[in-house]
Protein backbone atom coordinates (compact mmCIF):
# COMPACT_ATOMS: atom_id res chain seq x y z
CA UNK A 1 0.00 0.00 0.00
CA UNK A 2 1.49 3.22 -1.11
CA UNK A 3 -0.84 6.23 -0.87
CA UNK A 4 -4.44 5.74 1.18
CA UNK A 5 -7.62 8.46 0.41
CA UNK A 6 -9.71 8.74 3.44
CA UNK A 7 -12.74 10.59 3.18
CA UNK A 8 -14.00 12.42 6.56
CA UNK A 9 -16.93 15.00 6.82
CA UNK A 10 -16.25 17.43 9.85
CA UNK A 11 -18.44 17.14 12.72
CA UNK A 12 -19.92 20.34 14.80
CA UNK A 13 -17.64 19.29 18.13
CA UNK A 14 -14.40 19.42 15.84
CA UNK A 15 -15.49 23.57 15.43
CA UNK A 16 -14.42 26.32 17.45
CA UNK A 17 -15.50 29.53 18.54
CA UNK A 18 -13.69 31.06 15.43
CA UNK A 19 -16.17 28.87 13.35
CA UNK A 20 -13.76 27.19 12.22
CA UNK A 21 -11.95 23.06 13.27
CA UNK A 22 -9.71 23.17 15.65
CA UNK A 23 -6.22 22.60 14.71
CA UNK A 24 -6.00 19.88 17.10
CA UNK A 25 -8.54 17.80 15.33
CA UNK A 26 -5.65 17.61 12.03
CA UNK A 27 -3.38 15.25 14.08
CA UNK A 28 -6.71 13.35 14.89
CA UNK A 29 -7.50 13.43 11.14
CA UNK A 30 -4.05 12.18 10.29
CA UNK A 31 -4.57 9.05 12.99
CA UNK A 32 -7.96 8.19 11.89
CA UNK A 33 -6.87 7.97 7.89
CA UNK A 34 -3.96 6.21 9.16
CA UNK A 35 -6.28 3.33 11.29
CA UNK A 36 -8.27 3.00 8.03
CA UNK A 37 -5.09 2.33 5.96
CA UNK A 38 -4.30 -0.34 8.10
CA UNK A 39 -7.51 -2.10 8.18
CA UNK A 40 -7.64 -1.86 4.28
CA UNK A 41 -4.47 -3.35 4.22
CA UNK A 42 -5.88 -6.28 6.21
CA UNK A 43 -3.93 -5.07 9.54
CA UNK A 44 -5.56 -3.83 12.47
CA UNK A 45 -4.18 -1.49 15.65
CA UNK A 46 -6.69 -3.14 18.16
CA UNK A 47 -5.20 -6.33 17.24
CA UNK A 48 -1.84 -5.64 17.36
CA UNK A 49 -2.40 -4.43 21.06
CA UNK A 50 -3.39 -7.86 21.89
CA UNK A 51 -0.20 -9.26 20.44
CA UNK A 52 1.67 -6.49 22.91
CA UNK A 53 2.51 -4.80 20.58
CA UNK A 54 2.17 -0.43 20.36
CA UNK A 55 2.26 1.86 18.07
CA UNK A 56 2.98 5.10 19.60
CA UNK A 57 3.31 8.71 17.83
CA UNK A 58 7.11 10.27 18.23
CA UNK A 59 6.95 13.21 15.92
CA UNK A 60 4.15 15.09 14.38
CA UNK A 61 3.25 18.30 12.67
CA UNK A 62 1.09 20.68 10.41
CA UNK A 63 1.00 23.33 8.92
CA UNK A 64 -2.52 24.92 8.00
CA UNK A 65 -3.44 27.17 4.74
CA UNK A 66 -6.85 26.98 4.42
CA UNK A 67 -9.70 26.55 7.44
CA UNK A 68 -11.96 23.40 7.38
CA UNK A 69 -15.55 24.38 8.76
CA UNK A 70 -18.48 22.50 10.03
CA UNK A 71 -19.93 19.95 7.52
CA UNK A 72 -17.14 20.21 4.55
CA UNK A 73 -15.93 17.32 3.38
CA UNK A 74 -12.08 16.63 2.17
CA UNK A 75 -9.87 14.11 2.07
CA UNK A 76 -6.95 12.47 3.73
CA UNK A 77 -3.71 11.90 1.53
CA UNK A 78 -2.15 9.17 3.48
CA UNK A 79 1.40 8.12 2.21
CA UNK A 80 4.46 6.51 3.70
CA UNK A 81 7.45 8.81 3.46
CA UNK A 82 10.02 6.69 5.00
CA UNK A 83 10.36 3.43 6.65
CA UNK A 84 12.86 2.23 9.16
CA UNK A 85 13.16 -1.06 11.09
CA UNK A 86 11.58 0.63 14.14
CA UNK A 87 9.63 3.19 12.52
CA UNK A 88 7.17 4.31 9.82
CA UNK A 89 6.92 8.55 8.84
CA UNK A 90 3.48 9.18 7.29
CA UNK A 91 2.94 12.34 5.22
CA UNK A 92 -0.40 13.33 4.77
CA UNK A 93 -2.29 16.07 2.15
CA UNK A 94 -5.64 17.35 3.79
CA UNK A 95 -7.66 18.91 0.77
CA UNK A 96 -11.10 19.86 -0.22
CA UNK A 97 -12.62 19.78 -3.58
CA UNK A 98 -8.95 19.88 -4.79
CA UNK A 99 -7.61 22.95 -2.83
CA UNK A 100 -4.75 22.40 -0.26
CA UNK A 101 -5.78 22.78 3.48
CA UNK A 102 -3.24 21.33 5.32
CA UNK A 103 0.13 19.29 5.13
CA UNK A 104 0.98 17.36 7.58
CA UNK A 105 3.65 14.71 9.01
CA UNK A 106 3.50 11.96 11.50
CA UNK A 107 6.26 9.61 13.18
CA UNK A 108 5.67 6.32 15.00
CA UNK A 109 7.81 3.49 16.49
CA UNK A 110 6.45 0.21 17.16
CA UNK A 111 6.83 -0.75 20.88
CA UNK A 112 6.45 -4.23 22.94
CA UNK A 113 4.28 -3.69 26.05
CA UNK A 114 4.62 -6.79 28.07
CA UNK A 115 3.13 -6.55 32.02
CA UNK A 116 5.24 -5.97 33.99
CA UNK A 117 8.52 -4.96 31.50
CA UNK A 118 9.12 -1.11 30.25
CA UNK A 119 7.60 -0.85 27.08
CA UNK A 120 10.71 -1.55 24.56
CA UNK A 121 11.36 -0.05 21.20
CA UNK A 122 11.48 -3.20 18.53
CA UNK A 123 11.56 -4.19 14.96
CA UNK A 124 8.31 -3.53 13.35
CA UNK A 125 7.44 -7.60 12.57
CA UNK A 126 8.18 -8.40 8.90
CA UNK A 127 3.88 -9.13 8.40
CA UNK A 128 3.75 -5.59 9.15
CA UNK A 129 6.54 -4.05 7.65
CA UNK A 130 6.04 -5.84 4.22
CA UNK A 131 2.55 -4.37 4.02
CA UNK A 132 3.92 -0.78 3.31
CA UNK A 133 6.01 0.75 0.85
CA UNK A 134 7.60 4.40 0.46
CA UNK A 135 5.75 6.35 -1.81
CA UNK A 136 7.55 8.65 -3.64
CA UNK A 137 5.90 12.23 -3.60
CA UNK A 138 4.56 12.85 -7.23
CA UNK A 139 5.23 16.26 -8.69
CA UNK A 140 1.88 17.49 -8.54
CA UNK A 141 2.14 17.43 -4.56
CA UNK A 142 5.61 18.96 -4.55
CA UNK B 1 -17.30 14.85 52.15
CA UNK B 2 -20.62 15.98 51.41
CA UNK B 3 -20.19 18.98 49.11
CA UNK B 4 -17.35 19.83 46.76
CA UNK B 5 -17.08 22.81 44.64
CA UNK B 6 -14.06 22.53 41.73
CA UNK B 7 -13.11 25.98 40.27
CA UNK B 8 -12.28 25.76 36.09
CA UNK B 9 -12.25 27.81 33.44
CA UNK B 10 -13.39 27.57 29.74
CA UNK B 11 -10.77 26.50 27.23
CA UNK B 12 -11.00 27.51 23.60
CA UNK B 13 -11.27 24.01 22.20
CA UNK B 14 -14.77 23.33 24.51
CA UNK B 15 -16.30 25.89 22.24
CA UNK B 16 -17.98 25.00 18.93
CA UNK B 17 -19.03 27.10 16.30
CA UNK B 18 -22.18 28.78 17.83
CA UNK B 19 -19.56 30.37 20.23
CA UNK B 20 -20.09 28.19 23.08
CA UNK B 21 -19.09 25.72 25.08
CA UNK B 22 -20.18 22.14 23.38
CA UNK B 23 -22.52 20.28 25.34
CA UNK B 24 -20.41 17.08 25.39
CA UNK B 25 -18.03 19.20 27.86
CA UNK B 26 -20.85 19.83 30.64
CA UNK B 27 -20.29 15.63 31.17
CA UNK B 28 -16.54 15.61 31.51
CA UNK B 29 -16.70 18.89 33.70
CA UNK B 30 -18.49 16.91 35.91
CA UNK B 31 -15.99 13.94 35.46
CA UNK B 32 -13.33 16.40 36.54
CA UNK B 33 -15.09 17.67 39.71
CA UNK B 34 -15.65 14.24 40.96
CA UNK B 35 -11.99 13.05 40.35
CA UNK B 36 -10.96 16.37 42.51
CA UNK B 37 -13.44 15.50 45.09
CA UNK B 38 -11.81 12.11 45.24
CA UNK B 39 -8.42 13.67 45.60
CA UNK B 40 -9.77 16.13 47.94
CA UNK B 41 -10.63 13.02 50.19
CA UNK B 42 -7.55 11.36 49.85
CA UNK B 43 -8.58 8.77 47.62
CA UNK B 44 -7.61 8.42 43.42
CA UNK B 45 -9.17 6.93 40.40
CA UNK B 46 -5.73 6.04 39.31
CA UNK B 47 -4.70 4.25 42.02
CA UNK B 48 -8.12 2.40 42.65
CA UNK B 49 -7.29 0.58 38.51
CA UNK B 50 -4.15 0.12 40.03
CA UNK B 51 -6.26 -2.82 42.42
CA UNK B 52 -8.65 -3.87 39.85
CA UNK B 53 -11.55 -1.58 40.87
CA UNK B 54 -13.13 0.61 38.13
CA UNK B 55 -15.90 2.80 38.44
CA UNK B 56 -17.79 2.71 34.92
CA UNK B 57 -20.56 5.79 34.72
CA UNK B 58 -23.98 3.73 33.96
CA UNK B 59 -26.43 6.95 33.65
CA UNK B 60 -25.67 10.86 33.17
CA UNK B 61 -27.82 13.44 32.58
CA UNK B 62 -27.62 17.02 32.36
CA UNK B 63 -30.57 19.95 31.85
CA UNK B 64 -28.53 23.25 29.92
CA UNK B 65 -29.69 26.44 31.13
CA UNK B 66 -27.58 29.00 29.94
CA UNK B 67 -24.29 28.66 27.77
CA UNK B 68 -21.03 29.30 28.97
CA UNK B 69 -17.82 30.90 26.47
CA UNK B 70 -14.33 31.37 26.43
CA UNK B 71 -12.38 31.92 29.18
CA UNK B 72 -15.57 31.83 31.12
CA UNK B 73 -14.62 31.14 35.02
CA UNK B 74 -17.50 28.71 36.48
CA UNK B 75 -18.35 26.37 39.56
CA UNK B 76 -19.10 22.50 39.77
CA UNK B 77 -21.14 22.38 42.98
CA UNK B 78 -20.80 18.23 43.35
CA UNK B 79 -22.92 16.39 45.71
CA UNK B 80 -23.38 12.55 46.28
CA UNK B 81 -27.22 12.36 46.01
CA UNK B 82 -27.80 8.81 46.66
CA UNK B 83 -25.21 6.27 47.94
CA UNK B 84 -25.90 2.07 47.43
CA UNK B 85 -23.74 -0.60 48.30
CA UNK B 86 -22.70 -0.64 44.49
CA UNK B 87 -23.28 2.79 43.32
CA UNK B 88 -23.08 6.29 43.74
CA UNK B 89 -25.40 9.06 41.97
CA UNK B 90 -23.70 12.65 42.00
CA UNK B 91 -26.10 15.73 41.30
CA UNK B 92 -23.98 18.74 39.97
CA UNK B 93 -24.69 22.50 39.64
CA UNK B 94 -22.81 24.50 37.21
CA UNK B 95 -23.14 28.39 38.46
CA UNK B 96 -21.37 31.14 37.08
CA UNK B 97 -21.14 33.95 39.17
CA UNK B 98 -23.68 32.35 41.18
CA UNK B 99 -25.94 32.41 37.99
CA UNK B 100 -27.38 28.62 37.39
CA UNK B 101 -25.58 27.47 34.15
CA UNK B 102 -26.75 23.85 33.99
CA UNK B 103 -27.82 20.93 36.88
CA UNK B 104 -26.93 17.68 35.85
CA UNK B 105 -27.01 13.68 37.39
CA UNK B 106 -23.87 11.05 36.89
CA UNK B 107 -23.99 7.58 38.42
CA UNK B 108 -21.30 5.56 38.57
CA UNK B 109 -21.07 1.77 39.70
CA UNK B 110 -18.00 -0.14 41.67
CA UNK B 111 -16.59 -3.39 39.29
CA UNK B 112 -13.95 -5.56 39.68
CA UNK B 113 -11.77 -6.01 36.63
CA UNK B 114 -9.30 -8.85 36.85
CA UNK B 115 -7.04 -10.13 33.59
CA UNK B 116 -9.38 -13.16 32.05
CA UNK B 117 -12.07 -12.42 34.23
CA UNK B 118 -15.59 -10.68 32.93
CA UNK B 119 -16.10 -7.23 34.41
CA UNK B 120 -18.47 -7.82 37.67
CA UNK B 121 -20.27 -5.32 39.76
CA UNK B 122 -18.81 -5.29 43.53
CA UNK B 123 -19.81 -3.69 46.66
CA UNK B 124 -17.43 -0.53 47.05
CA UNK B 125 -14.95 -1.00 49.34
CA UNK B 126 -15.49 -0.11 52.72
CA UNK B 127 -12.64 2.84 53.01
CA UNK B 128 -13.94 4.27 49.69
CA UNK B 129 -17.99 4.24 50.94
CA UNK B 130 -16.83 5.70 54.64
CA UNK B 131 -15.70 8.65 52.69
CA UNK B 132 -19.33 9.88 51.03
CA UNK B 133 -22.07 10.85 52.38
CA UNK B 134 -25.30 11.88 50.54
CA UNK B 135 -25.96 15.35 50.99
CA UNK B 136 -29.40 16.72 51.64
CA UNK B 137 -30.45 19.40 49.25
CA UNK B 138 -30.56 22.72 50.38
CA UNK B 139 -33.61 24.81 49.88
CA UNK B 140 -31.54 27.77 48.15
CA UNK B 141 -30.24 25.00 45.59
CA UNK B 142 -34.26 23.67 45.02
CA UNK C 1 -38.53 11.17 8.10
CA UNK C 2 -39.18 9.28 11.58
CA UNK C 3 -36.09 7.01 12.20
CA UNK C 4 -33.19 7.48 11.14
CA UNK C 5 -29.82 4.94 11.68
CA UNK C 6 -26.33 6.24 11.64
CA UNK C 7 -23.62 3.96 11.53
CA UNK C 8 -19.93 4.44 13.07
CA UNK C 9 -16.68 2.97 13.74
CA UNK C 10 -15.07 4.39 17.31
CA UNK C 11 -12.05 6.24 17.17
CA UNK C 12 -8.95 6.08 19.00
CA UNK C 13 -8.99 9.46 20.52
CA UNK C 14 -12.75 8.30 21.50
CA UNK C 15 -10.70 5.92 24.26
CA UNK C 16 -9.74 6.24 27.79
CA UNK C 17 -7.35 4.80 29.96
CA UNK C 18 -10.15 2.24 30.95
CA UNK C 19 -9.71 0.45 27.24
CA UNK C 20 -13.34 1.92 26.37
CA UNK C 21 -14.94 4.23 25.18
CA UNK C 22 -15.21 7.63 27.42
CA UNK C 23 -19.12 7.98 28.00
CA UNK C 24 -18.91 11.90 26.89
CA UNK C 25 -18.55 10.61 23.38
CA UNK C 26 -21.89 8.95 23.50
CA UNK C 27 -23.60 12.33 23.51
CA UNK C 28 -21.28 13.72 20.51
CA UNK C 29 -22.43 10.33 18.63
CA UNK C 30 -25.98 11.46 18.89
CA UNK C 31 -25.38 14.58 17.68
CA UNK C 32 -23.62 13.56 14.63
CA UNK C 33 -26.41 10.78 14.19
CA UNK C 34 -28.79 13.98 14.29
CA UNK C 35 -26.84 16.39 11.93
CA UNK C 36 -26.49 13.16 9.36
CA UNK C 37 -30.34 12.78 9.66
CA UNK C 38 -30.78 16.79 9.01
CA UNK C 39 -28.79 15.82 6.27
CA UNK C 40 -30.75 13.17 5.22
CA UNK C 41 -34.26 15.43 5.17
CA UNK C 42 -32.23 18.09 2.83
CA UNK C 43 -31.44 19.83 5.76
CA UNK C 44 -28.34 21.47 7.26
CA UNK C 45 -27.84 22.93 10.71
CA UNK C 46 -25.00 24.99 9.16
CA UNK C 47 -27.57 26.37 6.52
CA UNK C 48 -30.00 27.36 9.26
CA UNK C 49 -27.15 28.83 10.86
CA UNK C 50 -26.58 31.08 8.47
CA UNK C 51 -30.10 32.26 8.44
CA UNK C 52 -29.94 33.29 11.90
CA UNK C 53 -31.34 30.19 13.44
CA UNK C 54 -29.89 27.99 16.24
CA UNK C 55 -30.89 24.92 17.93
CA UNK C 56 -29.25 24.84 20.96
CA UNK C 57 -29.55 21.19 23.35
CA UNK C 58 -31.60 21.88 26.15
CA UNK C 59 -31.37 18.61 27.56
CA UNK C 60 -29.51 15.50 27.12
CA UNK C 61 -29.13 12.24 29.30
CA UNK C 62 -27.89 8.45 28.96
CA UNK C 63 -28.24 4.67 30.45
CA UNK C 64 -24.99 3.12 29.87
CA UNK C 65 -25.61 -0.83 29.32
CA UNK C 66 -22.78 -2.11 27.46
CA UNK C 67 -18.71 -0.58 26.81
CA UNK C 68 -17.82 0.07 23.11
CA UNK C 69 -13.95 -0.39 22.05
CA UNK C 70 -11.74 1.09 19.92
CA UNK C 71 -12.41 0.09 16.15
CA UNK C 72 -16.04 -1.02 16.89
CA UNK C 73 -18.89 -0.45 14.75
CA UNK C 74 -22.25 0.25 16.43
CA UNK C 75 -25.32 2.14 14.88
CA UNK C 76 -27.14 4.91 16.64
CA UNK C 77 -31.26 4.55 15.98
CA UNK C 78 -32.44 8.15 15.97
CA UNK C 79 -36.28 9.28 16.59
CA UNK C 80 -38.24 12.32 17.22
CA UNK C 81 -39.94 11.28 20.29
CA UNK C 82 -41.72 14.14 20.78
CA UNK C 83 -42.14 17.46 19.05
CA UNK C 84 -43.84 20.82 20.49
CA UNK C 85 -43.88 24.79 18.60
CA UNK C 86 -40.40 24.86 19.72
CA UNK C 87 -38.54 21.61 20.31
CA UNK C 88 -38.04 18.74 19.16
CA UNK C 89 -36.36 15.29 21.94
CA UNK C 90 -34.69 12.54 20.18
CA UNK C 91 -34.58 9.22 21.40
CA UNK C 92 -31.52 7.33 20.46
CA UNK C 93 -30.70 4.12 20.74
CA UNK C 94 -27.09 2.39 20.42
CA UNK C 95 -26.54 -1.00 18.92
CA UNK C 96 -23.39 -3.49 18.22
CA UNK C 97 -24.21 -6.11 16.69
CA UNK C 98 -27.88 -6.33 17.54
CA UNK C 99 -27.15 -5.79 20.85
CA UNK C 100 -27.92 -3.05 23.28
CA UNK C 101 -25.14 -0.97 24.24
CA UNK C 102 -26.81 2.39 25.54
CA UNK C 103 -29.96 4.63 25.35
CA UNK C 104 -30.48 8.00 25.52
CA UNK C 105 -32.24 11.56 24.84
CA UNK C 106 -31.49 14.99 23.79
CA UNK C 107 -33.57 18.29 23.43
CA UNK C 108 -33.21 20.93 21.35
CA UNK C 109 -34.67 24.59 21.12
CA UNK C 110 -35.14 26.56 18.10
CA UNK C 111 -33.63 29.76 18.43
CA UNK C 112 -33.17 33.04 16.75
CA UNK C 113 -29.77 34.70 16.96
CA UNK C 114 -29.53 38.39 15.84
CA UNK C 115 -26.58 40.69 15.93
CA UNK C 116 -27.04 42.57 18.46
CA UNK C 117 -29.89 41.18 20.07
CA UNK C 118 -30.48 38.11 22.55
CA UNK C 119 -30.78 35.21 21.28
CA UNK C 120 -34.94 34.27 22.20
CA UNK C 121 -36.42 30.47 21.19
CA UNK C 122 -38.88 30.87 18.31
CA UNK C 123 -41.69 28.80 16.84
CA UNK C 124 -39.18 26.17 14.40
CA UNK C 125 -40.06 26.88 10.77
CA UNK C 126 -42.58 25.30 9.43
CA UNK C 127 -40.43 23.58 6.52
CA UNK C 128 -38.33 22.28 9.09
CA UNK C 129 -41.05 21.03 11.79
CA UNK C 130 -43.12 19.21 8.95
CA UNK C 131 -39.93 17.12 7.89
CA UNK C 132 -39.85 15.25 11.10
CA UNK C 133 -42.70 13.06 12.52
CA UNK C 134 -43.10 11.64 16.16
CA UNK C 135 -41.91 8.07 15.80
CA UNK C 136 -44.10 5.27 17.90
CA UNK C 137 -41.70 3.39 19.81
CA UNK C 138 -41.60 -0.39 18.72
CA UNK C 139 -42.53 -2.92 21.36
CA UNK C 140 -39.07 -4.63 19.99
CA UNK C 141 -36.85 -1.45 21.69
CA UNK C 142 -39.09 -1.26 25.10
CA UNK D 1 7.04 38.46 29.08
CA UNK D 2 9.65 36.18 28.29
CA UNK D 3 8.69 32.74 29.39
CA UNK D 4 6.06 31.23 31.01
CA UNK D 5 5.13 28.19 32.79
CA UNK D 6 1.92 26.51 33.16
CA UNK D 7 0.86 24.02 35.76
CA UNK D 8 -1.86 21.14 34.57
CA UNK D 9 -3.09 18.12 35.92
CA UNK D 10 -4.15 15.25 32.86
CA UNK D 11 -7.64 14.98 33.07
CA UNK D 12 -9.16 11.49 32.48
CA UNK D 13 -10.98 12.04 29.11
CA UNK D 14 -7.29 12.92 27.43
CA UNK D 15 -5.88 9.66 28.07
CA UNK D 16 -6.77 6.78 25.47
CA UNK D 17 -6.93 2.84 25.43
CA UNK D 18 -3.11 3.05 25.78
CA UNK D 19 -3.19 3.90 28.71
CA UNK D 20 -1.68 7.36 27.92
CA UNK D 21 -2.47 11.07 27.16
CA UNK D 22 -3.79 10.76 23.51
CA UNK D 23 -0.98 12.92 21.40
CA UNK D 24 -3.42 15.51 20.11
CA UNK D 25 -4.02 16.67 23.34
CA UNK D 26 -0.64 18.03 23.22
CA UNK D 27 -1.65 20.71 21.16
CA UNK D 28 -4.21 21.54 23.46
CA UNK D 29 -1.80 21.79 26.33
CA UNK D 30 0.51 24.51 24.23
CA UNK D 31 -2.74 26.60 23.37
CA UNK D 32 -4.46 26.76 26.79
CA UNK D 33 -0.69 27.95 28.34
CA UNK D 34 -0.70 30.30 25.55
CA UNK D 35 -3.99 31.65 26.76
CA UNK D 36 -3.00 31.82 30.03
CA UNK D 37 0.11 33.78 29.36
CA UNK D 38 -1.96 36.30 27.46
CA UNK D 39 -4.46 36.44 30.17
CA UNK D 40 -1.12 36.57 32.72
CA UNK D 41 0.29 39.82 30.08
CA UNK D 42 -3.39 41.77 30.55
CA UNK D 43 -4.39 40.16 27.74
CA UNK D 44 -7.14 38.01 26.05
CA UNK D 45 -7.55 36.08 22.92
CA UNK D 46 -11.61 36.48 23.75
CA UNK D 47 -11.30 40.21 23.95
CA UNK D 48 -9.13 40.40 21.09
CA UNK D 49 -11.95 38.62 18.96
CA UNK D 50 -14.40 41.22 20.09
CA UNK D 51 -12.48 43.73 18.60
CA UNK D 52 -12.01 42.12 14.95
CA UNK D 53 -8.63 40.09 15.35
CA UNK D 54 -8.32 36.76 15.40
CA UNK D 55 -4.84 34.70 16.01
CA UNK D 56 -5.37 31.21 13.56
CA UNK D 57 -2.62 28.35 13.96
CA UNK D 58 -0.18 28.45 10.79
CA UNK D 59 1.90 25.70 11.62
CA UNK D 60 2.57 23.18 15.04
CA UNK D 61 4.71 20.69 15.79
CA UNK D 62 5.78 18.32 18.74
CA UNK D 63 8.22 15.60 19.03
CA UNK D 64 7.39 13.55 21.83
CA UNK D 65 9.89 11.72 24.42
CA UNK D 66 8.20 10.32 27.35
CA UNK D 67 4.00 9.50 28.37
CA UNK D 68 1.67 11.23 30.32
CA UNK D 69 -0.78 9.22 32.45
CA UNK D 70 -3.89 9.64 34.38
CA UNK D 71 -3.80 12.58 37.11
CA UNK D 72 0.01 13.72 36.41
CA UNK D 73 1.05 17.12 37.20
CA UNK D 74 3.06 18.57 34.44
CA UNK D 75 4.50 21.73 33.53
CA UNK D 76 4.62 23.43 30.14
CA UNK D 77 7.66 26.17 29.23
CA UNK D 78 6.68 28.23 26.99
CA UNK D 79 8.39 31.16 25.12
CA UNK D 80 8.41 33.25 22.47
CA UNK D 81 10.90 31.94 19.57
CA UNK D 82 10.19 34.25 17.28
CA UNK D 83 8.91 37.29 16.31
CA UNK D 84 7.94 38.87 12.89
CA UNK D 85 5.95 42.08 12.20
CA UNK D 86 2.56 39.78 11.50
CA UNK D 87 3.40 36.04 13.22
CA UNK D 88 4.63 34.82 17.10
CA UNK D 89 6.32 31.60 17.02
CA UNK D 90 6.19 29.83 20.93
CA UNK D 91 8.70 27.04 21.87
CA UNK D 92 6.81 24.48 24.78
CA UNK D 93 8.73 22.00 26.71
CA UNK D 94 6.53 19.75 28.75
CA UNK D 95 8.17 18.55 32.00
CA UNK D 96 7.28 16.56 34.61
CA UNK D 97 9.21 16.49 38.17
CA UNK D 98 11.76 18.17 35.87
CA UNK D 99 12.10 15.02 33.59
CA UNK D 100 11.28 16.02 29.26
CA UNK D 101 8.01 14.88 28.29
CA UNK D 102 7.78 16.57 25.14
CA UNK D 103 9.06 19.82 22.96
CA UNK D 104 6.91 21.81 20.59
CA UNK D 105 6.00 24.67 18.19
CA UNK D 106 3.45 26.98 17.58
CA UNK D 107 3.19 29.72 14.62
CA UNK D 108 0.48 31.82 15.00
CA UNK D 109 -1.01 34.44 12.81
CA UNK D 110 -2.55 37.93 13.48
CA UNK D 111 -5.88 38.17 11.31
CA UNK D 112 -8.45 40.66 10.60
CA UNK D 113 -12.14 39.38 10.98
CA UNK D 114 -14.35 41.69 9.29
CA UNK D 115 -18.17 40.85 8.54
CA UNK D 116 -18.37 39.95 4.57
CA UNK D 117 -14.65 40.65 4.16
CA UNK D 118 -12.11 38.34 3.56
CA UNK D 119 -10.21 37.26 6.62
CA UNK D 120 -6.79 39.41 5.74
CA UNK D 121 -3.28 38.68 7.38
CA UNK D 122 -2.34 42.41 9.35
CA UNK D 123 0.91 43.33 11.35
CA UNK D 124 0.00 42.82 15.01
CA UNK D 125 -1.23 45.58 17.48
CA UNK D 126 1.21 47.63 18.86
CA UNK D 127 -0.44 47.08 22.52
CA UNK D 128 -0.10 42.98 21.85
CA UNK D 129 3.62 42.98 20.17
CA UNK D 130 5.39 44.45 22.67
CA UNK D 131 4.32 42.65 25.63
CA UNK D 132 5.92 39.55 24.10
CA UNK D 133 9.43 39.17 23.57
CA UNK D 134 11.78 36.60 22.35
CA UNK D 135 13.38 34.37 24.99
CA UNK D 136 16.86 32.82 24.08
CA UNK D 137 16.86 29.55 24.21
CA UNK D 138 18.93 28.96 27.64
CA UNK D 139 21.60 26.60 27.46
CA UNK D 140 20.01 23.99 29.92
CA UNK D 141 17.30 23.84 27.45
CA UNK D 142 19.55 23.15 24.22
Amino acid sequence: MKEFVYRRRVQFPETDAAGIVHFSNFFKYVEEAEHSMWRAAGLSMATERDRGIGWPRIAASFAFRKPLRFEDEFDVHLRVAEKTPKTLRYSAVLRKDGELIAEGSMTIICVRRRAGEPVKAIDMPPDIAERFEVAALEQSEA
